[in-house]
């Protein structure tokens, strides 16, 4: 008998039975647990061969007879800085990246506030004030830079593409073309592409390589006009140093949705930073019903491929950290 | 002699330069006044032709042997439904349509703010607390109604395709079809409409026909997961209604940047109803360089078809309003 056990929320009864359907397809049977029924999860996880969750304290609980774990969020960081979380050390860990629509959407919507002066209209708002216009910017007509161009800065890239956008730069580790991008150049280029950025948007995984990415002295290469927007990891940025830029008018806004760390203390000072937004790491919600249908259908397909021998789609290199 | 009164904020140089060179083709002389000269441009006007502003107070000054009064407004209800202002009754009225690169951004901003429940997530950053994600919505995959399928609404429409709407329907005086609407309908199919529509965008002027267009009985035809967002005149809506379904949970959300009156003043039960955005009449900002791009280029091709003796493009129909 070979299990599946599926610990998730935002599970459809649609999204059971296509799982259910590929699972009685390939030979598998599939368990489902609701967040609240750990021990339950945990019990059955024993005789499992795949998990599909993203919780590390199950993933702890499992048995070195665990061949595959498709963690059901796109950033999958901590399961590969943290081996003690794998009793199968050849154990396959795979990601659901379906978040390129929901999170293009939020990183339009966070530009668009920005260029808006959404920081200081809100104020206005807060206190019942009719605030005086502000010079704002557009989408039509200016230039962005993307760091990252997986599925998230790919879909960005196209919706800046859709609203006007003059000019739109990627850095990827390869620097290979991609559409949607008037150019892609390696990430080694980018204190060369930071002097000539407005909009910075920051749609990169956890890595050893991306920790303090935009540090201090990078940092300082952007023009003050510059905006930030980050919605990959917070580990990305130098928080102190974007505190003191956007404080000392050094760059002219932020919008956060991922932080360090996570829940952020109520007495950080990035709460209170000039021109910044706050979002709780909701960018990527699995609320979204068109993102968990993109991520069942990424599990599926990669039960067949392992059913099969097949290589794992969504494969996630250990080492390399996505 | 023919002159142009032009009394203007915003005009860059460039804008300047374009219009003498556009005066000087066509005979005229263009006389730039800065609002804090308000004098000064009164007594000019008494010897223009043309004036070229967004002031009621010059107009009601300028003698009746002005010809036309160019508005920097899209909205120009007041121009028409107040005849003193004009000595000439036969004054000819145009307006200034350049704002639908700009609004519609403003519109994809306040939907998305809707969607992704930024009412509640800004609630959270105010007090400096962690929010717990809440369900939200995409414009990828969802359908849309857009009252006014002019410059506005048809930008609009344009973004939301490129985002992956699902649907957009338009209504329109006439319900002629347009490019980037799925369908365009008679307004008076309004009521028809109205059940099946999640999100209503408002993009109307200021006219007899639209006064509280959305009033308490068309209103309640919404679904009570409707989310309002207007752009156009805040007397389109029925607002004590609006704060009654707000308040009690009939409709999801509205985002207005147009109120009645305005500024609203700060006791007004709008600024604090559930879910609700409120900015200050500023999505057509003319800050916008490209806003104010498409705006002076209008004026000189009129300045062109006036001096010829052709029909101007923009020119209102003060009976209709529009």
């Amino acid at each position: 008998m070979r299990n599946i056990c599926i610990y998730l929320e935002f599970l459809s009864e649609a999204h059971k039975e296509q799982i259910r359907r590929t699972a009685a397809e390939t030979g598998f049977t599939p368990h489902f647990f609701p967040l609240e029924q750990f021990e339950e999860a945990r019990a059955c996880l024993q005789s499992c061969e795949v998990l599909y969750a993203h919780s590390a304290d199950l993933l702890r609980a499992a048995p070195a007879s665990l061949q595959w774990y498709c963690c059901s969020f796109a950033g999958v960081d901590l399961y590969c800085t943290d081996p003690t979380l794998f009793a199968n050390p050849r154990c396959l860990l795979t990601n659901s990246n379906g978040y390129g629509i929901t999170i293009s959407e939020h990183i339009i919507m966070a530009l668009l506030m920005l260029m808006r002066r959404m920081p200081a209209y809100l104020e206005g708002f807060q206190t019942h004030q009719w605030a005086p216009p502000l010079p704002i910017r557009s989408i039509c007509g200016s230039a962005f830079t993307i760091l990252g161009t997986g599925n998230i800065g790919a879909n960005a890239a196209q919706r800046l593409r859709g609203m006007g956008a003059a000019r739109i730069t990627g850095l990827s580790r390869s620097g290979r073309p991609q559409a949607d991008f008037d150019q892609v150049l390696p990430i080694s280029r980018l204190e060369e592409i930071l002097p000539q950025t407005q909009f910075l948007i920051m749609a990169l995984p956890g890595t050893p390589d991306t920790l303090h990415l935009l540090n201090r002295s990078r940092m300082a290469l952007l023009p003050p006009t510059a905006c930030v927007i980050n919605v990959g990891r917070g580990s990305a940025i130098e928080q102190e140093a974007l505190v003191e830029a956007l404080n000392a008018g050094r760059l002219a806004g932020a919008a956060l949705d991922v932080m360090d760390p996570e829940p952020l203390p109520p007495d950080h000072p990035l709460w209170s930073a000039k021109n910044i937004l706050l979002t709780p790491h909701v960018s990527g919600n699995m609320t979204l019903g068109r993102t968990c249908d993109v991520n069942v259908e990424m599990f599926c397909q990669d039960l067949r491929n392992y059913a099969a021998g097949r290589p794992l789609e969504h494969l996630v290199d250990r080492a390399r950290g996505y």
